[in-house]
């Protein structure tokens, strides 16, 4: 039986999380992490589920965004576009009237992703895999077809791509066996965020190291003097053999970056990240080049593969950060991911937020079994917040995440939770007042 | 009295310009011209006009992206917001959670664009000036307080900022009566949209030429063997004496720009505009540097001042072309121009759509009397095309914008063209079916 897509059931999803500062950093000291939520449903009752990841007030713009897509699936035929997800994700992306609200950035690009990354959950539910499986499943040439080149042509050929891929061949049954095994290393951000308390940071990171970590990330950004005292007061709990990271979340310009980046030296960080704007290329070729060989880590917030091409091709990074909703969904991921491989740069997804740990380590795992093939200085991000709404919520044991087995992406969020949180007429918002709103109800 | 503001008016403007392929190039196909237009209303029914073009699709997404900034402003002090615009400026690019939606780029930052370019329409009817003219007098130190440096201080520091606005001080008087008197030079697009025929194309590129233009502009792109047919054509129509320049509206990479480029070079273009992605500072610098001496132009699909900068001090362009609503409005436009000229870089503005012309003009005479002091290979782009609709609509005489003397930016759209063309229920599209909807109504 044929069957068509049907419909967008869109929810604007938010959870309250500024009451608590949980995710506190110094770009982002209030956010209420919240998700613009797509669940594609089909004719006979399947469905496929993507989002978008956002911080609180615009995730209504967000919804409306992907709405505007609609029209590219509704009445069409399931297997012909799930066959196709490389074209569609073409046909999405030039979409000539929508593209200019971009190009390829910002809220129209993330919207393709979200539409993009529930095709590729559905697909995988219909074929019974977890995503990463999936797609390390593909033949080296079906994934290349996933690729848009566009753009991308003076790094990475689509033989250069097909080579990495066939290269990796070989091991690729072990990597699954062993993924299966001990899982993929993750960090964690805990600890790190800068509306907690010196004791509860302290804390926090003897916690992480009893659980296992060996990499912890701290926030930074705000005030100089304050990151040098609590990295300092992190490294005296830690010891010398735990990885620290900063993540100064876009605070600094390329000189001051430089400057504050110098006076954190003697913590011995495995990577700074986000150290200015995601946008700078060529900010962050200077930072780096002026403070190596202290890595400089940025990703989450590049708006697309021209960024990521342009960051790994010239060197201006030695960290690669994908995350699972800033670009337009796996296939652009995919895209960064062969680049990052043909420039030898590893990938440690950024993470987090809501929904963020369930899908990236997808993407992570699908690199190592099928493209990197290592997961030397490697680590998923993970926080451990908010994973209890989801259907099948990521599983980190020992540091690591375990490989999932359930069929699909991991987007799935729990039909409870849709209803509680929706936003503004949920229970969980309608007696609910921000303080950031001086007692006044905002405005929808 | 004092003064509030009250609200944000929205109109979902839509023009049907694909009927005509008026328009129409490599990467859109067929536009819808249309404006997420806003009336920013205050308590005692003053009113700032602004606006974000879009091309069709999507504009809904823009209109939801401007209500979500209505809080900054409602019930704000109005004399004490217009005082202060570069202070706003930086609150409402960095409302945290707002950003996350960019950052600094598509539809949110274009939001924030139209509330500040509405914000400076009334403060400069309020002033009884034309914009260009309030900005022109403003104070050297006035100027420099509108720009946000965040992320420039590595190309332009304040202090230098400060040292262009003075030097160009001296003869500001002097251009200012020769601006009243002769206006700014114009080149146009009109007669090159690749949707036209030959015969169409020459017709409107003779008439360009007897209406006094010495600089016109061609759509290529889609297959280079048409292009260098439709170049020559025009190139033999019009003679060597007038400049021809080109827009590949994004359509090639990096690689394929070189090869085509070079196959153009017997044209004797004056510039070659969108080579490639907006987004690829280093491809654009890779291009330059390979076809060199053909001049590139882009920046009107650049998202913000970061681009910008790297364009600029890196020496990837020839040609800086701002667009008075791609960047978070006036304040971000003037950061460009203070760039362009620290690095002696011409800015010829990026107009046409509907009412780019009429804000744009603003910015290029500002810079004309008050940064760069010089039209010297600088024309802003004209497009002869639903000026009826404003206000106070441009006036290209001898191919030269007449200075606007009428007080405000130029943003306002008569109240009859809001509800003839507000989308999907004015009169223009009731009756409307779009042919690229297969006679299907478009979802809203």
């Amino acid at each position: 039986m044929t069957d068509t897509f049907r419909s967008f059931e869109l929810t604007d999803l938010r959870f309250p999380t500024s009451r608590d500062r949980d995710g506190s950093d110094a770009m982002n000291p209030d956010p209420d992490y919240s998700s613009a939520y797509l669940k594609l449903a089909t004719g006979t009752g399947d469905a496929g589920y993507g989002f978008v990841f956002t911080i609180g007030r615009g995730n209504e713009v967000q919804v409306a965004a992907i709405r505007a897509l609609e029209r590219h699936l509704v009445g069409r035929d399931v297997d012909q576009v799930l066959s196709n997800l490389g074209e569609l994700w073409r046909e999405l992306t030039t979409d000539s009237q929508l593209r200019w609200l971009g190009p390829d950035k910002g809220v129209e690009h993330m919207a393709v992703g979200a539409v993009i990354n529930a095709l590729w959950d559905l697909r995988a539910r219909r074929a019974g895999l977890p995503l990463w499986q999936l797609l390390a499943e593909l033949e080296p040439a079906q994934v290349v077809d996933l690729v848009d080149f566009t753009y991308l042509e003076d790094a990475l050929t689509p033989a250069e791509a097909l080579a990495i891929l066939q290269t990796a061949r070989p091991g690729a049954a072990e990597r699954t066996t062993r993924l299966l095994r001990t899982g993929y290393p993750a960090y964690t951000t805990s600890a790190g965020w800068l509306g907690y308390s010196d004791d509860k940071v302290v804390r926090l990171a003897l916690e992480a190291v009893e659980a296992g970590f060996d990499h912890l990330k701290l926030k930074v950004g705000a005030d100089t003097d304050d990151d040098i005292r609590r990295c300092e007061l992190v490294r005296a709990t830690v010891g010398p053999d735990i990885r620290i990271s900063v993540d100064a979340n876009q605070r600094w310009g390329v000189t001051s970056a430089i400057a504050n980046i110098r006076r954190l030296a003697h913590i011995d960080l495995w990577w700074v990240e986000e150290p200015t704007s995601p946008d700078d290329v060529l900010g962050h070729k200077a930072i780096r080049d002026a403070v190596a060989p202290m890595r400089i880590a940025t990703g989450e917030h590049c708006a697309n593969r021209v960024l990521f091409k342009q960051l790994l091709s010239s060197g201006a990074v030695d960290v690669c950060q994908i995350d699972a909703c800033r670009v337009a969904g796996v296939n652009e991921n995919i895209a960064v991911l062969l680049m990052a491989a043909k420039f030898g740069v590893p990938v440690c997804p950024h993470a987090g937020g809501v929904g963020l740990c369930e899908v990236v380590q997808h993407l992570a795992m699908f690199d190592y079994v099928a493209v990197s093939a290592s997961t030397e200085n490697r680590w998923i991000e993970f926080v451990d917040h908010l994973h209890e709404h989801f259907e099948t919520p990521v599983v980190v044991e020992g540091a690591r995440y375990r490989a999932p087995s359930a069929p699909g992406s991991g987007a799935r969020v729990h039909d409870a939770t849709l209803e509680a949180f929706s936003y503004p007429d949920g229970p969980a918002w309608r007696t609910y007042v921000n303080p950031q709103s001086h007692g006044q109800v905002l405005p929808r």
